[in-house]
């Protein structure tokens, strides 16, 4: 068991979620410590003791005094329990983790790309050096649908999911839907308010639901679907007059990615989809996301809140190494 | 740490609820083994070892070979882990979580009542036995607003909270919104269906809003409400008319129950409320359950789902049975 006064922890990334959970650490400290205090008996805080950023010049309000040169200087340091990345990207945050998790770090991390394009690899790496490995804000932001899926629907064989798991989309079709613009005149306003990046094909496109539901399938299911058995369309060839169409039935469209089950095989499914203005998904709004979980015993549960931005995401990344800390003070 | 093949289970009451957690344990046993071995790589299943009713003329299904024939028949069997309380009431039910906690039995109950009338005395009674105390099914039945409050927003203060947390008076009220109907045909609807109890007062009044209210308050903000800071309207009074008006100005009326905190005391307020229909409260139809959670961090998070019914409320106390046994097993 851990006998010490801290956890510490090093940030990889110090963008909008990095500095977000670098915020949460320290306002809501004495927060964070009762809690701590309330599961496990012990007086201990988290501490973020390394940061890495890979230009350092990009990022003014970095604390300069917690800059590591490298990787090597936080992967070697004793003192560091937990590695939480969050600086997003494939391969070279893929790269970190595993050097992390193989001198004995933990992981936290809100990184989908890494996490589904590995298929699997990141979690085993995490087993074979008996290293925990945590992911809530890797899917939906704010919303703890992992843990909700592993911890609290396990009484149940869930049947399926349907959810609005990318914020970008979803505000463009409600701009669609609710000011009647076209798709140009959406995302644009989009972009210009930051919901949408300068190249936005992985949220337009489908490729960041794709992944949302593949590591939602992996908790649910147990594996990963194969590429053969994913279906991906995006919104942009949506029109006005699909919309207007779909207004006169009582429905709205929205971008659904499903993950579901069929012969012990998971499948995800992601399209421009319509729905009933009576669902709850119907009223997800704006930058919104939300989750439909159709299970055996507990019928239908739905999770909403925000999908990104730097606070929602911190939240999830900073219970998540509020988790992780009990579990090694309880040793 | 425990070394056994099996977790023992004891169940007290099996109606709704207790029917359905056998049920529940029985069919999905392949799934449940799977995960607690996924979690804690032990070959472990969970069995029901004894049942207590207190007349077994009554539940004919009951498995006659499992019948116990009073509480210390549990409480003094040392195979016993765990004590499901799922019968209800107070004064009984609570008499028995505490001689099982001092005889170090540990607790699955979901009943809002005991608790929230014991106001703290049973969790204290668990700390001070060192045993485990869990009731995430006493509130909004499948929902899991306990562990995501517990567990998933630790990294936030919650400001408020406000929910649809009993189903029927929201299907009462959804009834009189649909279709028209007066406060006492829908009521006489309901208990038609089996939705209301042939004395409704807890339901109509607001106690049962109330009661699992004040237990959310004690998770989110460390206490139970005092009594003079909680107040409670029911919808008994609440007319077509009243609907009809809310309507014209965009409105719905819902039986909202609000925890809040101010001056560090929690305050409960239940009463109907006009609620704008662009929220999500707003269309939780039937007798569904939802509850918004506003964070300073994660921004407002909403659960929805089953709150009520056998299988729903078994889900969620047989995801505390799991939850409680990968604990023990962990040691």
């Amino acid at each position: 068991m851990l006998e010490k006064k801290s956890i510490n922890v090093a940030l990889l990334g110090y963008g909008t979620v990095g500095s977000g959970v670098f915020a949460v650490l320290k306002e809501n400290e004495k927060q964070i410590s009762s809690r701590i205090k309330f599961s496990t008996g012990k007086e201990v805080g988290i501490t973020v003791k390394k940061i890495l950023v890979r230009n350092p010049d990009k990022y003014k309000n970095v604390p300069k005094d917690l800059l590591a040169k490298n990787i090597d200087e936080i992967i070697s340091d004793k003192e560091i329990d937990i590695v939480v990345e969050v600086m997003g990207g494939d391969t070279f945050a893929k790269e970190c983790m595993q050097k992390a998790m193989q001198n004995g770090k933990h992981i936290v991390t809100a990184n989908k790309l890494a996490i589904a394009k590995s298929n699997g690899e990141l979690e085993e790496t995490a087993k074979s050096n008996n290293v925990e490995f945590e992911f809530e804000a890797s899917v939906c932001g704010a919303i703890p649908v992992i843990r909700v899926i592993n911890e609290s629907l396990e009484a149940n064989n869930i049947l399926d999911m349907s959810g609005i798991v990318n914020g970008t989309t979803n505000y463009i079709l409600s701009l669609m839907t609710n000011e009647k613009k076209s798709y140009d005149e959406a995302l644009k306003s989009a972009q210009d308010l930051g919901f949408a990046e300068a190249d936005p094909t992985s949220d337009v496109e489908g490729f960041d639901s794709m992944y949302k539901m593949s590591i939602l399938c992996k908790q649910a299911f147990g594996k990963y679907p194969k590429p053969e058995n994913i279906t991906r369309e995006g919104i942009s060839k949506t029109s006005p007059s699909d919309i207007e169409s779909a207004d006169k039935n009582g429905e709205v469209i929205k971008l659904i990615a499903k993950g579901y089950i069929k012969n012990e095989e998971p499948f995800v499914e992601v399209k421009p989809t319509r729905i009933s203005k009576t669902l709850p998904l119907a009223n997800v709004g704006g930058a919104g996301n939300a989750v439909s979980i159709n299970c055996d015993n507990a019928g239908e549960i739905v999770l909403q809140g925000q999908g990104a931005g730097s606070r929602p995401t911190a939240s999830a990344v900073v219970s998540d190494i509020i988790n992780l800390s009990k579990k090694l003070l309880r040793g």
